[in-house]
């Protein structure tokens, strides 16, 4: 392998998946694994029943999509979006089993559990709560495998991944609007959620090729993501995760799994 | 190894463990891990959450404690007591998932789920009922590892394992009284639960030296057990649990985990 | 009120409605509480959390729909389609707990819950477990106000209602085959469920005017039928709704709650 | 009624009971119920299964136990007591229908609801988060009835109540120390918790004779309680309980439910 493409950027998309449960279903899970690179599967805690997670993970090993375990609070009813002032023990103890879970159906299907993710309100908490954070790095560097995690650029949650030497790996959003210094803009604000697909595909390719997006006020700031989040529960969704994996491969980014880098 | 030492017969003293659910607590997992060498132990569908798991898995790998899967229905408001008609597939995704989910414990004690027992509802059921006890021993297989399935003996439960390959474990149960062909009295009927400590720790003795233990009509049968179940959810019933394992000792019947045989 | 008017015939058509769960929807509630008389709201244990009850209660109440409720097994996870074989005295309390639960929205939107209809694995298990259809009319009778049960035609359910003294209203099924002993075709068989839309609404309004429906083997046989249930979660079994009850219209028969004859 | 009857101080004792789920059970309901005159009932979402609410409303109210709904955050695996960011809508109707469950078995039990206490993490929530208490006194207003509201004296919830018209009635604990301000002592600081029953009996007794406590600084404090809070779910508890009432009608305090006031 020579320097060139040694050098060549390269991204992974990654989204949600498996989010049913039971006779409820969210989403195309089928269209998106036809897009991204890495599926965040739920693990039964705020969505994806055993039956859902063996299937997204079947569909997804045959088609090389790398798995992540999407860990998240013990809630289906408010599908984890809530924040729970959950202690860290008990935290720690929720993921693992959410991880070790998803894994059998990983592995079942020729694959294993590649990387963590939390989702909803464990992914915004473990951004600043400290302790949290630290829980879901305990879990995850206690399943073994130094797992990589998924999470905020600058948050608690990839410090505690990097001071447990596990790969901490942050990720972008590309329909989301960044403020001057790299938050997310809050979504009761303007330019928080992006619709218009040109300019969310555009920014990805900046993301990918320059490591760098233009913030809400105009100035261009860092954003630098080994991985874009894109979401896949409505039709309209569907076309834009399409559309930027399009993008990006026509700018000549490679679109494919961070854990393959 | 001479034969003497080699034809010595062994027993498992077997009991569910882990069955607590946030605060409520079931039965003295302290007490009953010093006694049994074969610990099943809930996997978060009829009781047992994350941290229950966590810590009886820890207890039971630092005493040499076998660490077993008692898998169950979706059922925690019905401790997992009633036949749920759920069909195989899912059945055996929901095995999966709990097979799985255990296994990280169990590994991060040191150790791994080491074999399979259904639960209470499902446990009865897969007795008879052919397509549920097949969906058990197909999430066995495909989870690895060929573990052992522990049931009754003369169960479709154990016969579905043979045709899958898998060590098949008949038990028996220390404190229930037999029919002359072998069945469990049925509850409603009279001898069906001894609770005579000294009869039960005879028999026990008695089916581990001879494979055989009497009926309520005072007949002798075969009782081809390998492992005995022993329940610890009452007072007496550890006390029994420990008379048990005495009076086997005292006997000169190794008592040891039947996955070491 | 003279004789014609008494004499005309009336129908209800009733549907499962408020069968969402957090973030997941099903069907279509507002488009069939435009078309049906009677809701068959879910109350929480197959389906249904207190915001969405609230808010079908409210909508329901505020078109005149008569608001039922529709009580299952406590199974989330397989929508209350799964036989439970819980005991007569546990299912009683369950069913009463979601009759008041459910009547508790219904009140704050000005009405009530008027009736009662046992939904999925329920439903069938009452047409001949009678303990179960027991269990049922036990509840509903201590709840009071005497309401109306609503079931199978000849089934172990409304024979436990007549004998309890409450109103037993049979329904028949706008897209079900019928046998000529007048049970519905096995979903297994040919005839099982029905398609055509034409079909569908000449046998509804034949159900309503004279009581009868052709079998699958071409005889006329009785159907007694006080409301007819028709299916929403699909967008094409709104279209057959919304067809049923206009042919129904312009035959003259006065499409109305039944809980107001 | 003359002065010297009305003047004489009342109190009531209220404690949390039914909080089994399932096969688990928690305190000794029989016992307290004995003992005190408001009983909390858990409603499902912290625990509290269908018959256990059956079971205990039937017992309070054969024995003139008035039957309160202790309401919760939907947290079985936390038991309530982890603070749950859950929007004030969604709440609102998670209480609503817990109430209305209770009451459905409180009114075949020949009684009815008649007051509202929110539980553990929500409780505590519901002194200081003005939305939640919101939410909860929105709740209650809409089950109409004008139910009484219990809680911490002057919190969030109670000013709520006030607002919406509805009786606030601040509660005292009998085993819990104060500080100077009126605060409890949290409980990780020295004097959170009392112990000696002679002192719990003699500061309950001062509680309901003058409204006052001692402080943990030995300053003597207002503490305007109308019920006094006594735990069960310990032998001891129980033993500290019945002490209390006995100590009180000593002193020639009545001790009745203060909802007879």
């Amino acid at each position: 392998m020579d320097d060139t493409v040694r050098n060549t950027p390269t991204i992974d998309l990654n989204s949600d998946l498996g989010e049913g449960f039971g006779i409820w279903e969210l989403g195309d899970d089928q269209a998106m694994l036809g897009i991204v690179t890495s599926a965040n599967v739920a693990c039964g805690f705020h969505a994806g029943d055993p039956s859902v997670m063996r299937g997204v993970c079947a569909r997804a090993a045959s088609r090389g999509v790398a798995i992540g375990a999407q860990v998240s609070y013990r809630d289906l009813a408010g599908f984890g979006r809530r924040y729970i002032d959950v202690d860290p023990t008990t935290l720690a103890d929720e993921v693992l089993y959410q991880i070790a879970a998803l894994d059998g159906f990983a592995r079942v299907a020729g694959s294993a559990v590649r990387y963590v993710k939390p989702h909803g309100a464990l992914y915004h908490a473990c951004a600043r709560d400290t302790r949290q954070a630290q829980a879901v790095v305990t879990a995850v560097r206690e399943y073994g495998g130094a797992l990589p995690v998924l999470g905020l650029p600058d948050s608690e949650l990839l410090r505690a991944a990097e001071r447990a030497g596990l790969p901490a790996v942050p990720e972008a959003f590309a329909d989301r609007g960044y403020t001057p210094d790299g938050a997310l803009v809050p979504r009761a604000e303007p330019g928080a959620v992006l619709t218009d697909v040109d300019e969310i595909a555009r920014r990805c390719v900046g993301m990918a090729l320059h490591g760098t997006v233009p913030a809400v006020d105009g100035s261009t700031i860092r954003c630098p993501a080994r991985s874009i989040c894109v979401h896949g529960d409505t039709p309209n969704a569907v076309a834009i995760a399409a559309r930027v994996h399009r993008e990006l491969t026509e700018a000549g980014v490679p679109v494919r799994p961070f854990i393959d880098d």
